[in-house]
């Protein structure tokens, strides 16, 4: 306990990952990990400040948060810091037209952006409609444009359902991104801007806070490399086998 | 024309990629590049060997010809190297039992597989086979094996149809590559194996051969790698403006 007193000295708020740290997803629901929804309500009894922080990219932040609170978690909207929102502010500074590749899930979210005549491509963890056709639209998008734009939120290899490993966003990522020899923009963890904002509004300094996650890339090192202390949880995506290469995150 | 014929010098062989040097592909059917089919039969007139070199894994090889054939083309089975036999006598040879994330035009190729308790991966151009459902299954059975395989037909970016760009095998692979951590094995162009087989059916040595298509890393560059010659047509993917980092082929 000393030393776990040590380790957390000076930390005054705790970021948590949402799949796999408090529940794992199932098909349009989901099943709280043991002890989590306790832990959220103590964590929300202490002094400490608590901020959710997720890569979700199938449901609406309203759909996600209502499936949370159904599952008994203290949550609620302006409390989680998601990518959809950050990528529609992207999206109207730069004045960019998106070609869509994402779940219906999340269409909502992007109802105020025009995709007439898409000059970029924002891609998300699609699940089901990452479809060869809807895949090969995403690509032909990209190869028409002078200056591809691809925008992805996050870039998890994949992340655990009850029915099992799923793939994730990452992976289609990396296929577009072989396809038209581009790089994209990572929009979400384990971006520094994803931490920086999510600090921003806890109102603490990186040194003041831990990020707790499934993810030893998206949470884990994302969080370290903003100078943020973080904790792996053995839930979730967790294997004690880690494949070659850097992990991924959701 | 000298200097044509310096660089041709003491070529005795030519090695013609299919997709984009001979024909532009299109659902079920093909059209022609002009002047293809009397090259083909020049070249076949000339003293030149000549051996047909394809990383086709939508079309059994059967059907590949039977389609070249009745577009005018002079050819035959014995005269075309492609991947899909060349995969059977891997697995075969290393015990190896594939989930097949395959199109089913090339399915017949595996008759004599066995495919129960997969203990591997084959993925080629499965087009709209390559669906999320089949995708996250070929993930799911890398993942559960301890030592992964993953055998690749070719690892192209795209190749182009007649209704434009078409993602290629090389895409999924990447995205397999990345959720799994592993890195496949490519049989097909551009890996040296296949080069060698052909120039071993041509009995030519590399020095002796030149090998002709669109593609500048599968075709050109591969040969370039085994000691040949090559040239790169303008037509089929040929784009003027090469993406960042390594080209594929199809």
């Amino acid at each position: 306990m000393a030393a776990w007193g040590q380790r957390l000295a000076g930390v005054r708020g705790v970021l948590l990952d949402i799949s796999g740290v408090l529940f794992d997803g199932a098909e349009g629901s989901g099943v709280p990990i043991a002890g989590s929804v306790e832990a959220v309500a103590r964590l929300k009894r202490s002094r400490l400040k608590v901020r959710f922080c997720t890569n979700e990219s199938q449901k609406s932040l309203g759909d996600l948060v209502r499936l949370l609170q159904q599952l008994g978690f203290d949550i609620s909207e302006g409390e989680v810091t998601a990518p959809a929102p950050a990528t529609c502010l992207i999206l109207k500074e730069r004045g960019l037209r998106p070609y869509l590749l994402i779940h219906d899930g999340i269409r909502s979210e992007f109802d105020q952006i025009d995709t007439s005549n898409p000059n970029c491509v924002v891609i998300a963890d699609a699940g089901e409609s990452f479809s060869y056709q809807n895949m090969n639209k995403a690509f032909q998008v990209l190869m028409e444009l002078e200056n591809p734009v691809l925008i992805s939120l996050g870039k998890g290899r994949y992340y655990k359902e009850t029915s099992g490993l799923m793939l994730d966003v990452g992976a289609y990522v990396k296929a577009l991104e072989y396809a038209c020899g581009i790089e994209a923009e990572v929009v979400g963890k384990p971006s520094p801007e994803y931490f920086k904002s999510a600090l921003q509004e806890m109102g603490l300094e990186a040194h003041q806070a831990v990020m707790i996650g499934d993810d030893i890339v998206g949470d884990v090192g994302g969080a370290q490399q903003c100078g943020m202390r973080a904790l792996q949880v053995r839930t979730g995506k967790f294997r004690l086998r880690v494949p070659d290469g850097e992990a991924g995150e959701s």
